[in-house]
């Protein structure tokens, strides 16, 4: 473990900090992107990328010639966040307006992979991650594709999580204000699949995919 | 404008770069929340914060003892992403699944908002930008509060949006494989709002606040 990132203690609202791997995991594995933070030239850049985590390590990947992925080498000390925003806080008084959230800061050294069979895992991961079915049911990459997709590797080692849940928390002297206080839910959700328009023939959308989009079917 | 920063052009994929305020606004005020990266001790960290925009300024705000916000100083350089995460894009092929969304990248110097009059706009956009009616409606920030609160303006003038549109693009000789191809459209959803527990009288849910969860009602 490197002992010059920061220390992954959740120093504001201590009370919110997880540090449980399958906390930490659970918000990861929910998540479709990620918010990935480098240092070029000396500044700071993050950008959103697709993930996947395979027992304790976090995966990303880019094609070779993107942006972040192209400055990167074999090694570079990165920051990654994944949020999931679950609701509007409206507490009585402004200043205690907040929002439920529940995410995970993780730093590390960023490994890029270049052994085939351990990224052709991953791709097998980012697969599976969509919905079981997948992997068997499209191309699978060639070598050429393999080649030209950068995989980056970063361990869990350094990683916490933060939750905040629950109604809003006023000040004793606000409590008998007479404002709506309270949670405004908000999730991700599904909305009906569209079809490529060049689909030819008609192929229904398969059971792997419909139980995905209606969960509670 | 500073020089130092890079180039905001978008490499990979520059036909879906767009750099026009209309677009760029429009990503951001959707928006909740942000990422935020910056450098500390030559090591990057990003994390998830809530924002505000009022015309060129995207405006941040934590409490003076947050952990990234207890870090910055005066002026601070920094990066902010702002996603949204529209849809899964499934290709016929593994390797070209991709998502369509539309994000941010911002550079920029972050400058301290030290005048209160500047730091109270900022705590009434806030409000407006949950719904119009709120300000009027809750206990605006005390003097403590407004000191309490740490502010941030970043200038929007080294901004580029990045959007991805429609469906899958196969390569031709994928396209007769009998693989469902399409869009699996996501999109933030509000549910049932919850009342704090503690509310005593019953308060109803304010019409500025109906509307905002019921947008098609």
């Amino acid at each position: 473990m490197s002992s010059k990132f920061p220390n992954t203690r959740v120093r504001r609202h201590p009370e919110r900090g997880r540090y449980d791997p399958e906390t930490i995991y659970g918000i990861i594995d929910e998540a479709w992107h990620c918010h990935v933070a480098a240092v070029r030239d000396n500044l700071p850049v993050v950008i959103p990328t697709l993930h996947v985590r395979i027992d304790d390590q976090l995966y990303i990947h880019g094609a070779v010639a993107a942006g972040l992925f192209k400055d990167m080498g074999r090694e570079t000390p990165i920051s990654v966040a994944i949020t999931h925003l679950d609701g509007l806080v409206l507490a009585r008084s402004l200043y205690n307006h907040s929002a439920n959230y529940r995410s995970v800061v993780i730093f590390g050294i960023a490994r890029e992979v270049v052994d085939a069979d351990e990224k052709m895992a991953v791709f097998h991961a980012l697969a599976d991650r969509i919905a079981l079915g997948r992997w068997e049911d499209a191309r699978i990459p060639n070598d050429i594709e393999v080649r030209t997709t950068r995989v980056f590797a970063i361990p869990l080692d350094q990683a916490s999580a933060k939750i905040r849940s629950g109604p809003p928390a006023d000040d004793p002297e606000d409590m008998d204000r007479a404002t709506w206080a309270g949670v405004l839910p908000l999730r991700a959700t599904y909305s009906t699949p569209i079809a490529d328009p060049q689909q030819v023939p008609a192929i229904p959308l398969p059971d792997y995919l419909t139980r995905l989009v209606t969960p509670d079917a």
